[in-house]
């Protein structure tokens, strides 16, 4: 890192090279199933879609890949995973430093350093958490999947899928993802705890293990707690409650399997990406849902994307708190600042202009008409929100088509606001000193 | 106006009876062609549409409807678009004070009083400035329709439409609004020019007669100006340019038609409401674009609908403010202060809430599969934002879909924050006094 480069940059040149160093694999003829080359192309947009943990592929993974490739795009999402989820958190105090703010930081409490080797610590804590969870479920999928498939090849899916769990990346060996375990409640509840421990994120994830009593948490775990469970419980009604209308899933299903992929399905499009039903044949309502779940996202500092569930409760918090006649706003009595409101709101606004205009793009390229829009939004949310979901259009896009959706995958991964910050200008002087004027809203 | 109502609470009572005086003249034998009611529920849908100046129609208002009927609805545009130019102007300066704005309100400068007797003055500015539009639209589209179809038959369809475009309502005697008169220059200057006006509001149609010179305008007479202009130009640019590419609309137009029709699609959509090309045969992405330009809509203090222009503005330069390090947030030389963006921030997040909301329930009631997706986010949007532009759905839908439009767009026209205001208790006091802390945003 050179004195002249900004953190955020940083972390786009490194992503930038890993993709780079993956899509020239990946196109090596030893990557494929077949012995020939996948192609520049379609190696670039699952390197991409591998380091930045999205999940939407162009090709089978189980049935296209060699095990090397396969081995590669796992090691590419460890890498991209963990590296974001480190990045991610030290970006946060650089921005947090940057904007301003002088309270101590949150990840202080855990390093309790702010020297260059309380960074290198901070790291290895978080590599080293990211391998004990993905260790305990490795373990437990072996000894699930052991008397189906023997024990190498349970080895090898347990490894495989408990990686692409805890990152959120939703890649899969089966091409119906989970689909063949809809009822299974180990994989099902092994997945799931990876992929909600991976999307609370880092932070999070010790203060639950240290501090464990509410009042000892900081604002920033209560509000991600806060907003995760409500989030996944409105998920699950709503997702239950409609798709228990809809023949075309829940009508095969049993009322276990019913609660089962109710909850799976709202979960995971919250950044995992796996999915245990068939989404393109669920209701347009529930797609819906899908896709507001997906641009929320999960939670800052975690392995997951989309708006953050931080942003999303400071969003509606600023909302309510202007209705109710304006003044300070404040969530567990504790005050939240101006900026990091100015900074909601420019993520949310900027992510949903990326979104319209991704989908703008794509319904052109692929020349969309009416009947095939929700398909189109559902992939423009899901490619920039790194959840990975389809509606099904990934796999018939035009090459065109596969370079914006590539494009988008890196852009939402980065989040705009890293992005905009490593793409920025030093500082201008802010102009002080303009009087006040008064404009008509709403 | 009794001391214990808000302002905003007695707009919102005014506007419900009116609904329901509306409701019950509608409904009546002697409002429609056959002589026969159209029964209660499409007399509400229609009272509804005409007083919130929306236009979405679930009866075609040409035939259905007799003489005495459309003249009904005529009224009540008139009354429901100057009622609410009127009304909104007043509550924008009660909430302006609310919010604890201090310094000289625009509108004083028009009126000069702060009196009483200075409300009174300015709405009868209001309406005269209203009738003096309406009255040279009138004059000319009579002229026009003369050779057509008689002098008695030019001057009632002049008056009719000339109400309906200065209100920015989109109620149309003809059942394909205006699609005969795509080429007509005269036709499309004259509707342009009166739904533009009434949607820049009165404020700035004053500014605009008195001051004339951009140096003396208000910021928010700028802010209007910059983004109408801006809107109108991009809307009309990628209108133009996505439609060319369709065999169904500009593939059966000459160039000048498609001129016009790229304008006066586009300027029709921020939420004046006619049509002179079919929207259910523009291409998924035009009418993606039509969507985004009626969520924003026209501005506020006018007749048009929709998160309103200066909420757009203001939300993406606190956006950019935020992307280039913070600090203040300025726009022509003039402060914004931080209240008028989270009052920004809550229309626009409680907006799509609403739209979101509106369209889930929708898809549920009208069991929609993801084949019509679009067409329930359109009308949502339409609903909300008083668009009233449909891609035929409202025709269609069943009692409960037309209820919820008709409450969609009774919310719409309110707008979200004037109905908060109206619903809200009396301010709280705000908690002082806790301490700030950190959350991770994005
Ligand atoms: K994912
Ligand atoms: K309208």
């Amino acid at each position: 890192m050179t004195s002249k480069m900004s953190p955020p940059q940083f972390v786009m040149l490194v992503f930038l090279f890993l993709i780079l160093i993956g899509t020239c694999i990946l196109a090596l003829p030893i990557s494929s199933a077949s012995g020939l080359s996948i192609g520049l192309l379609d190696a670039l947009f699952t390197a991409t879609s591998a380091v930045c943990v999205n999940g939407l592929v162009v090709v089978d993974t189980g049935s296209v890949f060699s095990t090397f490739g396969q081995v590669v795009i796992m090691i590419l999402i460890q890498v991209g995973g963990l590296g974001f989820m480190t990045m991610g958190v030290i970006v946060a105090i650089m921005l947090g430093k940057r904007i301003g703010l002088k309270q101590r930081l949150i990840i202080q409490q855990t390093t309790q350093s702010k020297s260059s080797s309380g960074l290198v610590k901070l790291c290895l804590y978080i590599v080293f958490i990211a391998f004990a969870f993905e260790t305990v479920a490795v373990t437990v999928l072996t000894l699930r999947w052991m008397g189906d498939m023997g024990f190498a090849e349970a080895l090898y899916h347990a490894v495989f899928h408990s990686v692409s769990a805890f990152n959120n990346a939703g890649f899969a060996l089966w091409s119906d993802s989970l689909s063949s375990y809809v009822n299974d409640p180990v994989v099902n509840l092994t997945i799931i705890w990876l992929f909600v421990s991976g999307g609370l994120g880092y932070i999070v994830i010790v203060e639950l293990i240290r501090k464990r009593k509410w009042r000892s948490f900081s604002l920033h775990t209560k509000i991600v707690l806060v907003s995760s469970g409500s989030l996944l419980a409105i998920g699950f009604l709503l997702v239950f409650a409609l798709e228990t209308l809809n023949p075309q899933t829940f009508g095969q299903l049993s009322w276990s399997e019913r609660i089962w992929s109710g909850f799976f399905q709202s979960a995971t499009s919250r950044s995992a990406g796996f999915n245990t039903i068939d989404i393109s044949n669920m209701l347009s309502a529930s797609q819906l849902v899908l896709i507001i779940l997906m641009f929320i996202g999960a939670s800052s500092g975690g392995t997951g994307g989309g708006i953050k569930t931080t942003t999303f409760f400071v969003l509606i918090l600023a909302t309510f708190n202007t209705f109710r006649g304006g003044g300070q706003i404040h969530a567990f009595e504790r005050k939240i600042s101006v900026e990091i409101i100015m900074r909601a709101l420019a993520v949310v606004i900027s992510s949903l202009l990326c979104v319209f205009v991704v989908a703008l793009l794509l319904t052109v390229t692929e020349g969309i008409y009416e009947e095939h829009f929700m398909e189109v939004l559902f992939e423009a949310t899901s490619a920039f929100s790194t959840a990975g979901l389809s509606m099904g259009l990934t796999s018939e896009l035009s090459p065109m088509g596969k370079f914006i959706v590539t494009i988008t995958m890196f852009i939402g991964r980065l989040g705009p606001l890293t992005l905009a910050y490593a793409l920025a200008e030093k500082k201008k002087k802010s102009k002080l000193g303009y009087p006040e004027d008064h404009v008509l809203i709403g």
